[in-house]
């Protein structure tokens, strides 16, 4: 696509001379390198710096506005639901940490213990929270009497920390990370199964209309669910370039586990003690760093418009000879017209910079529309507007400025999904046999395959593909299900199969 | 005031009856058990949950809905001033910690040390942040290099631990709490002096027209400025009841004390090598804290309109043989009709609870206004409404309800600051000797007194009146400045006195 655009405009080279002069430009490509071309523009496009202590990560505004525009849209979505927010401490006692066997199992080797206050050693040793359940639970058990105190809808917005050793990576894996954790309550299982799905379709949302990115709901095998919960749905996405899965967000039912652990009971109608049904749901800043990794390209980062911070860069052109002030108030006079009409937009004056340079870095940071204005502009009212995702250029006359910026914006975002889409939707491979997995696997393919839902047999899979590259495993079971002719065998230990679930290598 | 409404109300009885009843009210006054009250209504008014880790407290929606209230005019405007937010890691390493040497001597013996994480001992203690200077400068020294990156203005909305082992108090004194905190940087120090009063302004803004709190804008002394920084200015609040003065927000110039440290260079506009000027500023979750005890009375919270979650509550009273039907529909109705005026209302329809209890219930939660509604409001269609903050009832006709609730809650939000406000100026003594200081401070005045500004005689003070009440200290120089008649000697030393500052004990 960019080398296309770069033919087409016949500027290309000249670009390329520029980046050599000022050192702009990626020097890794998306297909040879992806891991360095993804650590690169991460830090080049200005969303992420290094830090000093290994898998921590400094979040900068570039990054930070992305996740303010999700978080906008998903408060007031939960908030509808009457979700109320809430904030519980950072800090978990041990005692009520290993409360749930299963739940502390999973996140122990990955909690980080405080010792120590100033010179004093600690009397106990207070962990840092990995995620809420244990947190907040007791006070659950306190505040839930009777059916009137039901549902109880709790959100927060938080850090968590999970003290991973395994390959950090921006956003992806990192030891701190952002997130928003709900925790509800209620009476009957039904409620809790019906909130399941409504917040995943809130995360549905999230990446399908906001970050572009296609995914599949479905449900995690045993192996894979919420350690401790009764059942976890999530939505997927795929990265086609390392044929890795990647979990976007989960939506999980906790059943009662949590419930018979914590003792959160309540009287019901009748006037008997029932237990409670819970759930609990999160999406976290790894959304952005799946946005970076599908919509990213070899000139930097790509953003859609609904979340970038800037939809729109107005860059002067002023050739020599040409009425530069003119231009400049050209470009102030579009900035302040999308402006008034919603649009992010800004212009970049500064003088000490060509207009390729400044093409190049803001190509670098994903804004969706560029906007030049030079001369021949100037003379016939009219601007050039270039889209970051496919290079096209368009002029457009002042008088329906607002009106196509806005189509060509939307134009973006359903263009960034749609390619989106048909490249994640090429890599689907449906398999039957175990020799067609492996061949699958090799080729980075999201495997759809027939599956005999046995815990046992994910694990005989994980251990046959165990090697450099990660063993294989169960993504999810799609809630869209094709048809399963009777008859059908599990590609893995041919018993019969019970479902389709997709395979994959993930992140 | 409230002795005085049940009087008028002729219900007092049955109120209190009903009290006694469901276990509700308040065990301990404002005035004689100011501690044990503030306690129990921060508990009572469900904004807080006791934790099992001391210090430590749970925000609850009642709370956190506060919270974001604030946050939304603040964000705004400093989004406005161009501030960008952020988010760096809540780790800090210990060698770039101990970096600004009078900064770390103000932090050290608070700051909580992760040494282990899983089973695993780290190989060198990770500090958790007590505020980011530490965390973010070494980054601003590799951002900025020239002139024109600059101002850098950063802020980040997070929690911050200082494991304090004196008197913990929800919202006032906690081991984590929530906060924003800004890092700027600027070409020269105007600019830096100047932000700081346009910040230190937001934050009289949130007392005064969101708090309803009256504060006092000045600098603080060289002995209480912050540890590395070059001076502090705050806006400080007074508690009558306790006669301690508060701390509310500050807004310090760092000077260049941190850029010299972490190396925070650039180039100026004459190609010579400078180093900026520094600026942060932060508020905090203290703010809630505050409110509660400037405006709370035996009755529970009061809120104020502009932060309240809920600013109207309606409450049916269907006397037996009414037209209860008719009452719910008017609730609902009414409910509707303040919602979409964007007043945030609802109606306590749970058939329950008496009418009683529930008033005495959205009362402990400080609603600031109750709209109840009967057979006789139903007949002449009208409601009546009870204000929180000083009991007054007015019946209003349902054809001008928005206007009136609209003017109603205008009033109280106004009222609660401008009773503050006689309640602390009350409190102001004028003082010109030691005698009268000692004498002030056992009345816990807000001590206004002739100072000479000299560290050792502050340290003096503190020695001189220390006690089991707690030293006092200074709590700012006023930028407004009475006269200081030639000749006025300093209240502690007898030394030529340069300003009026206010002393006093301090949370």
């Amino acid at each position: 696509m960019a080398g296309g655009e770069q033919k087409k405009s016949g500027g290309g080279g000249k670009k390329k001379e520029v980046k050599k002069e000022t050192g702009l430009g990626l020097s890794f490509t998306k297909d040879e390198n992806f891991g360095e071309w993804y650590s690169e523009v991460v830090v080049n496009g200005e969303m992420i710096e290094y830090y000093d202590i290994s898998g921590c990560y400094i979040l900068r505004p570039w990054a930070i506005s992305i996740w303010e525009n999700m978080q906008t849209f998903f408060d007031a979505e939960i908030k509808k639901m009457k979700v109320k927010n809430c904030y519980f401490p950072l800090f978990v006692s041990p005692g009520v940490l290993q409360k749930e066997k299963d739940h502390i199992e999973g996140f122990a080797p990955e909690v980080a213990w405080v010792t120590k206050s100033g010179e004093s050693e600690l009397e106990v040793p207070i962990a840092i929270r990995p995620t809420s359940e244990t947190v907040m639970y007791p006070y659950y058990s306190k505040w839930i009497r009777g059916h009137r105190d039901l549902p109880l809808k709790l959100n927060q917005w938080c850090n968590v920390v999970r003290w991973e050793f395994s390959n950090p990576t921006p956003f992806i894996r990192s030891r701190e990370f952002l997130w928003q954790e709900g925790h509800t309550a209620f009476a009957t299982k039904e409620e809790a199964d019906t909130e399941v799905l409504q917040i995943l379709e809130l995360y549905r949302r999230i990446y399908e209309e906001f970050l572009a990115i296609p995914v599949t709901k479905g449900r995690k095998s045993e192996l894979e669910k919420f350690a401790g919960g009764l059942y976890t749905t999530s939505v997927e996405a795929f990265i086609p370039n390392t044929g890795r899965g990647i979990q976007g967000a989960t939506s999980h039912c906790l059943g009662q586990n949590f419930a018979k652990m914590f003792e959160i009971n309540f009287e019901n109608e009748k006037g008997e003690k029932a237990m409670v049904w819970q759930n609990s749901w999160a999406y976290s800043t790894r959304t952005i760093g799946v946005m970076v990794m599908v919509h990213g390209d070899d000139k930097g980062l790509v953003l859609p418009p609904k979340v970038a911070a800037l939809q729109v860069i107005v860059i002067p052109v002023p050739y020599k000879d040409a009425d530069t002030q003119g231009i400049f108030d050209a470009c102030a006079a579009t900035v302040a017209t999308l402006s008034d009409a919603g649009i992010c937009a800004e212009a970049d004056l500064r003088d000490n910079y060509s207009p390729g340079w400044k093409y190049s870095n803001w190509e670098m940071k994903g804004v969706p529309l560029r906007i030049e204005i030079g001369p021949r502009d100037l003379a016939n009212n009219q601007v050039r507007a270039v889209r970051r995702d496919n290079g096209a250029k368009t002029d457009i006359s002042r008088a329906s400025l607002v009106e196509q910026v806005k189509e060509m914006l939307d134009k973006i975002q359903q263009n960034l999904f749609d390619v989106a889409k048909q490249k994640r939707d090429a890599c689907v491979e449906v398999v039957k046999t175990w020799e067609e997995f492996v061949t699958a696997l090799g080729q980075k393919k999201l495997i759809l395959a027939p599956w005999c839902d046995e815990e046992e047999v994910e694990k005989d899979v994980k251990a046959r593909t165990k090697g450099e590259m990660g063993a294989a495993k169960s993504l999810c079971t799609p809630f869209e299900q094709p048809e399963l002719p009777e008859g059908t065998k599990c590609f893995a230990s041919g018993k019969p199969a019970k479902k389709w679930t997709y395979w994959g290598r993930s992140y």
